[in-house]
């Protein structure tokens, strides 16, 4: 009896365009087709003049025509702070001849195109929890407490694209690109919690969105790029459905330092190989961490989020023994204020 | 019957001239006199043009001076990345009506003043091993195994030291006052290893001094400083003359994610409260951390020892779950290739 | 016949507490007593986490209590980046024997302690306005037109005095510390622009403030300081009333690169020794010169006010041939977006 | 009679990986098949981890390829700090309907392979001045005064190169790759010094080479690439040959400030439109312009290359009127220390 499986590659990276370590999979037989996203972490400042993720995106885009793979998500995040890794994680589903026994699993989907007007309002809230609700049922996922992790690229506003909004009598949530990019990836992380019924959509209004930080979701992770209109979603749960030696489970990082929820969360999965940690981390907007005054915000040398990666990159680095561990920045109602969603996947010891 | 004790102060700091924690102490009942030494961490870069070392210096000498206590050893660290502290330790020792029982014990020395020629040679070797064993000495320290941690103030060689040296018909290992910084932070950090028999000076050559990175101490933290042409020696372990609640014990992390090592050390000091961490961090000169590529010396925008502190005090701090750690960078022969010492001190809880 | 007389020493500094330029001054027979005002370029990034201003204002601090040495106004602005030279310009003013010919003026007041909920608003301009007409009187101009460089230390709010105002029912135009510094120098640059006649204050706004960048003066500096809750102004200009070989001029840079402007001034200005410039820069808004983009404003690495005085710096540099120029950032209404107010003061030749 | 004839287009990159400019100018009907030569100015740090170069490479690499343009030189320059303006100068040759009138003439040419124990040795300058020469006869260029800029792109050294020769029995230079990277550049320099007849080649020793700074090419421009292991050089020059309305010639800047000269080699050529400005600037290594100290090499937070960009850039665009310049770091044996040659092409206005 075939069921859907997930296969998981971690690959090393020696610079933003080297897919060299996936071309090597391609040619040891891992089937293009069988792609469904990648998730790197390239080595530029992750803020807005990095453009080594358009470079990578750009490597893989290329490597993906050649094979005849459509269709794969790419989602970069700039930034491998302190001793964080280069490194590519390739998603990978394909049906396999076995029994469903409880495993990860991956869904994907795509909203349909979003106006300009309703980026960073409850319209985006609404739109990507129908997203995400429908990647769940991509995944075979049914109860939204099997869902551990969501990835989401969303849009963010141009010039033109304000333009053209106040040109059609509407008016955008701002007008500064910068601006609209913390508005969609809040929007983008509050229809996680929405759809995961971490939140009630109708206990959130249009000036919540990145105001009131105590409204987030503990498992969604987004990132905004300019060369979308619509939503890519990925969903990373488990389901009975599918077979395989990959588990998923997830902790909500109270502070940078909270250990605890992290250790607690890896030690509910069984014994085996770690294979991905997926985080989010931000500096704690309070100025300090459990009363001790941090220097972050106050930095004009170093941006923020680039210290915060180092830092967070070092506490969990620690605690899994290994740095090619993707921590990425930005995280507006992504787990609470100075905190974050941890994700752990890991292959099952075999008997 | 009278026995030396120890007290610890871990004073946060709004600013790097904010001294009002200690003197807030001072108004609160603590003899200025009995300050022996100050350990900051400041909020500068930690690197050449970090003139908050300086600042803070000069406020904790207008401090001294107004309370009448001479011969504190000031030393400042400049770099609190990540969601590390700014704060100050502060080191005193008193006599108190108690009898000794194996406590946490502080020496200091000073060694005679060093010629520029000397600097970064076995000269300076020979001459801070003899200040180390002065230093232990004064703490009552007779074993050298006991001894957990020495911080060293070192000189540096400048302009016009290395234009008088030449001009006396002697040379000095380097004329670049950045690299003789190195230089006599490695020498200092041998020297300690010398004095507590981790090393042999018959074993040591002169072109070894910051080249043979297998040679080194795992209980030297050494900073230069250009305002002094002898060193300043704080040895810190465990003497059964003294009294008191607090315990010291170290480790040596083999690499920045070497939690195992730390957690050990911890674990062989008996439960009580952490008084304070005391570390050294560097980038590993390999550029990779288990063999997974690291990208702080190829990144040009941040300097490397920031990424590392940045990374290690994440680790510490979350293995510790405290973020005001002393975090020092430069680690020339203090710990091996990409690890460091880490010394740790904990008050025990009392029955 | 006695007059006023206006000296200007620029002293080179070899770190940001190098007073010693000064000390020498005063021992060569410069009396203390005369000086005004002391205008610093420290080697900082001259943006939030800027030490080197409140370390070098501490070392003048001292150094003036020293030497009996009153009431100067010391203004330090962080950031020689390029080639720009760190350095102390020394304002002073005594009584000659010599006949009054129209010379540099220097003249002073402090505006009455301003209350927080005024700051950035339209009573912030009244109140700057009446404290320039204060500081013309003091240097014995009558004619705005006569006045070339206002310098202006305003006060900026804090969470106490923010919390202070909102308890007595008042409200303040931010509640963020950094914002509150744009403001308060942006409400004193228009208070300038009133003195002097360059708006009416009847044609501007609460709005407009930090708001309409079309509303500048050409002739103001400001800079907000923690340490004051009024302003210290200092106002450069001719008077007829004065004597000594010291002229000044101005020029309104209409972009980053209008040396045409700048050098017309300087050639307005009778031949002789230069003895100081003293400008404004800040990145374009538009995100261009001219018509081509720049990339200060999406550099995540170095702060564009870096950038910008980096490279107005160097344009001015090479007008003038000389690098220990004035060149401040953080440029509200201080002359049109990406231009600048730049003073010059020459020493005329003599016959 | 038909002549080759020069022409030039600066176009303007509103990222690292828009050609659409380039692209635009083939729609209009220029030949992609007289393309010579791109020089780029990049939005990256123009240091060890700036992968705009390498991006807008693979960019160019791409149009031509779909535009069957083959052999083009593409040297990518990163740093556009202050405003300088990122952008491509285009260079093209063709033979034209037009009786020769002395013009800008382009020469190209590459050299054999280089063996990596060559590099930074004088083997290398006698390479690369063989180079040069053929390239000037490719121009038709028999004076070496009618040189004006040279620009080289050589190879570098890296682990696997270094290992190899190792392993034949020689040495290299040095087993740092950056290090091999300012050799390389060395070397190319002052081959180009020979070839022009600035040095000669008997009066250089191996040692000589990025120690000797007073040695040194007024028109040569290196730039160092992994990518190759032989030597593109371009070499622009006036011949009597060509014709067409460009015209060049340069001067050397004695330090980062000196206008004179390169008003002076502007004055020298004939009214018309600036059509580019080729540039090196460096920070000065005395610590000091004009005797007044600059901060650039103590700066821990910004590469003292990219201050000298922004200010060099705000020199000479300030002199230039115009921000799309071409002003490169790393300045070994180009130009004396602190300053650097400047090449400037002119269209002469038409009757």
């Amino acid at each position: 009896m075939p069921s859907p499986s997930a296969a998981l590659y971690r690959v090393a990276a020696s610079g933003p365009a080297d897919v060299s370590g996936v071309e090597a999979l391609f040619a040891g037989g891992l089937d293009p087709k069988t792609v469904v996203a990648v998730l790197g972490k390239t080595e530029g400042n992750g803020c807005v003049n990095d453009f080594t993720r358009g470079y990578a995106t750009s490597a893989f885009e290329a490597l993906f025509a050649r094979h005849g793979a459509t269709g794969v998500s790419i989602v970069m995040s700039g930034g491998t702070e302190g001793a964080l890794s280069p490194h590519w994680t390739v998603f990978c589903r394909a049906k396999v001849e076995a029994a469903p026994a409880r495993a990860l699993a991956i869904g994907v989907s795509r909203t349909p195109d979003m106006l300009p007007e309703n980026l960073g309002r409850r319209a985006q809230i609404k739109l990507v929890a129908d997203g995400v609700r429908k990647a769940m049922a991509d995944a075979g996922i049914v109860e939204p407490g099997d869902v551990h992790f969501v990835q989401i690229k969303c849009p963010l506003l141009t010039l033109a694209r304000v333009t053209e909004t106040y040109a059609r009598g509407e008016t955008t949530v701002t007008r500064e690109t910068l601006k609209s990019m913390g508005f969609s990836r809040g929007a983008s992380a509050l229809g996680v919690a929405v759809a995961l019924g971490e939140l009630d959509l109708d206990g959130i209004d249009d000036t919540d969105i990145c105001n009131r930080l105590d409204l987030f979701s503990g498992r969604a992770s987004t990132s905004a790029g300019v060369e979308l209109v619509d939503h890519e979603i990925i969903v990373l749960g488990m389901s009975d459905a599918w077979s395989g030696p990959l588990l998923i489970d997830h902790a909500v990082m109270q502070d940078a330092i909270d250990t605890a929820s992290v250790r607690a969360a890896y030690e509910r999965l069984p014994p085996g190989k770690l294979a991905a940690v997926l985080a989010k981390a931000e500096p704690d907007p309070s100025g300090a961490v459990r009363g001790r005054r941090h220097t972050m915000l106050d930095d004009s040398d170093i941006a923020a989020t680039r210290h915060a990666r180092a830092f967070v990159g070092g506490v969990l680095s620690g605690l899994f023994g290994m740095t090619d561990l993707y921590v990425s920045g930005g995280a507006e109602h992504q787990g609470p204020p100075g905190g974050g969603p941890v994700a752990i996947i890991v292959e099952k010891a075999t008997a």
